[in-house]
């Protein structure tokens, strides 16, 4: 009967939705600021649908279709953009998939992160203005039009590979020419033992555009680590990364060296809360006479579990840009300058459906 | 198991579709018309996602995801604007919610309106034509970015608070300045004795754009009074509803001063049926010079129930304007002009689900 | 219960991921060439709203509402476009829908192609490069603003008919001007008796534009025959086109007569799989001087079922161009130019919710 039509699809979803107070200092004693209700605050707003069907011998169809929704406002709510579309198996070979993918270090670094990718986490702020793939956030942390292959647990060991096809047209390719533009690889492994966890990720990205106006189509490497230790009255987590630009604007002397690290620590308060804070710094280091970037961050967090689905959180961080960066508070359009600092505080509810 | 998936979550939603026939006098003895297929014509198509979780000691958290549908066309069939979008926290203190949502006026109109904001409700033309926020259409009947109270019923007496940040950047604010730039408040009563509803509502709106071309950003007040009585044999509905521009074009002496007015009569017929009727007027008064602007409209509409969830409508509604508005049938872009008329006859059935 | 709130509405959907490899001949020895995932190479990806609900004396309400999914990239992937998107009755006197709708050619298409409008369908590459209406790719294969009856089967025949408004503002009407502007009309007959599917449809589309750059508003009748039988060990399918333009560029002497035909054949091979074949042949004649064009296609296919909801397919279709056409693969973006010919393999699979 039609109540029981519903069992090949499940519909989910999270609403993340809190108030936002954000200041941005600009040139001279000037200064942008923002007030106001604010989605994804520490988690994208989302509605999926996703299913499986199990096709015998324990080999299983599955799929996930997942759109992200800017849930404070009207017009543009609902953006057409998929945060993840896949179709594809599992079974006891592991799981491959194909379409619009979180890449391997978009789950790395929500992972090894404490404070999750919230808009006030480390990591999460520079990793994001500085354009990373390996970061939770948006920019390059998802794979259009790619391939994925995730293994089996190994005792505790397991193996991801991804493969983004550069979508577009070739024009008449010749033999030596570039043969795969603006492709993506990708190659993690994590490890788990009891209540530690291990992991490493790389990434090589073909012909990406880059992070400031100078650098023009290049190719790109970058590799994380991190490591969480679960001591039940405390929880450690630390994250480093590293990028390499070779060939910025197609310069052969011309490059870029960037190296990203976070540690950071979760404390229970009580059965239902946890504090969380963490500290990172970002340095970009360039050839051929381009100045030198770096900054660095903190963050902090209380959230409280109201139910299984819902949690309470209030949040606060801040970056602290160097003279050559204007890095600012993500979500809310306020600007800084070179040198000048931002800093948000944001109070809401998160709800899982 | 699967089947039971689907608990956190209700997929629910309106579709309305009808054939529209749709005059409008224009310029001379020309005229502009429109026969076709048009959805949304009693009220918006729409698809939502919504939930509840428990939280205990009589709280609940809850979650409303509803977006409009153009329901007749391919293209932009799904537009993507949420009519409703927010998180929140319902108990024995009310309810209290942040996202998008609709303003207190929103659904006062419809409540007071007999047609309820069909597209040849009197009020609804009038209202939606002149760009007021008290009102059961689209335009500034909804509220960005906003957060909202409404109170347990009180004896039948239950009070709705809001308030709607101006979404945007401050630049450099400084003392003196204003402080609340396109930010709306909102207060409404709303009071329910047997068969008698009454009720009352106030908003209050910052730096917004206006009505006419000469009118550039300022501020206004807009109030409304509404009043409902079921007598089993013919339900009475009336609503009246006041708008004061200050400042128009940030000119200290042009204020303009709007009145607007409803009556309404509903008389079932058998069982299923119920026939409405209703008449309305708006008249603005403007300083400095500029032409007084005034228009009445009247409506008519049959409903039959075919089912608990499904009811077919007949419709017909036809606008007068006064020597300087060019207000026009809702929803079919057939324009009149200063002085001339515009009537929509218009047949259809309405779905929810 | 919440576990029972779904009763009204069905989710449903496909997702058809592959990879592609496409190939375009271009002018002298260049060419275009794509590689990578991509959706909707079988059957397009979607997903959809549905329900039913009891009027008593066997009639009842329904409505489907259906968006298209580019399912393998984030930005646009949940297009908003409506492939249908409808509410009607249905019940013994046959069913009657308003809304955007698929037209009967775009169902006739799909039923009499052994490829199912697969992008390397002879008849889905010749019909969409032209831009037919009977076609079962979209273009002008669907109808928006419209409504349509389809009658009960009568001893296995099915009638069908549609009629699609022309949506737009009539400006001053008056007694001699085309008073259907961009309407379509349509007239679909069915007819089954055991293991022979027969059918016919017509056309008539007012004021479309055209299908090269020399053809301006003109009007347009379609028609098409098919036919398959299944004789278990083989089915065959065999299906014929026309169309013809009047007074293209609303020139009274200039017409275009096209012809379209594709024969095919599909053989089972154990019990889970079936390949099928097929070849397609484009011919469109025309007057006023202007070079006639004709194209021919063939495409094979190979599915297995993995399951009642999941199928893997590979396949593979090629175009060869007459001297004025440059028809080429869909959804890759290679182009080709007259006189060329263009190919795609693909390696996918499709899964039902």
């Amino acid at each position: 009967t039609a109540a029981f039509a519903q069992t090949n699809v499940t519909v989910y979803g999270i609403v993340d939705m809190g108030y936002i107070n954000a200041k941005a200092n600009n040139a001279g004693t000037s200064k942008q600021s923002f007030s106001g209700i604010q989605s994804g605050n520490q988690m994208g707003s989302r509605v999926g649908f996703r299913g499986t069907e199990d096709l015998g011998n324990g080999l299983k169809a599955l799929f996930t279709l997942e759109y992200g929704l800017n849930a404070d406002v009207g017009a543009g709510s609902w953006t057409g953009t998929a945060r993840q579309s896949f179709l594809g198996l599992t079974g006891n070979f592991g799981t491959a998939v194909a379409g619009r993918l979180q890449n391997p270090g978009y789950n790395f670094a929500s992972k090894y992160d404490v404070l999750g990718a919230a808009v006030w986490s480390p990591v999460g702020q520079l990793s994001d203005n500085a354009g990373l793939s390996i970061s939770a956030r948006d920019g390059l942390g998802r794979l259009d039009n790619a391939v994925a292959y995730i293994s089996p647990s190994f005792s505790g060991l397991t193996i991801i590979a991804a493969h983004a096809f550069g979508e577009q047209v070739k024009n008449n390719p010749i033999r030596g020419a570039d043969t795969d533009p603006q492709a993506v690889w990708a190659l993690a492994a994590e490890y788990t033992l009891g209540d530690l966890n291990v992991g490493a990720v790389y990434h090589k990205l073909n012909d990406i555009g880059g992070t400031d106006s100078a650098q023009a189509e290049h190719d790109r490497a970058e590799y994380a680590l991190g490591a969480s230790y679960d001591f039940k009255v405390v929880k450690l987590s630390a994250l480093y990364q590293r990028a390499s630009d070779d060939n910025v604007g197609n310069v052969r002397s011309d490059d870029d060296s960037t190296k990203l690290w976070q540690v950071g620590v979760g404390v229970p308060v009580g059965a239902k809360g946890m504090v969380e804070v963490a500290y990172g710094r970002y340095k970009n280091d360039r050839d051929n006479g381009r100045a030198d970037l770096d900054a660095k961050a903190w963050g902090v967090n209380y959230e409280h579990s109201l139910s299984p689905r819902t949690v309470a959180y209030v949040g606060y961080g801040r970056l602290n840009n160097g003279s050559n960066t204007a890095f600012t508070n993500l979500n809310t359009g306020a600007l800084t300058s070179n040198g000048k600092n931002a800093a948000q505080f944001g109070l809401g509810m998160r709800h899982s459906f």
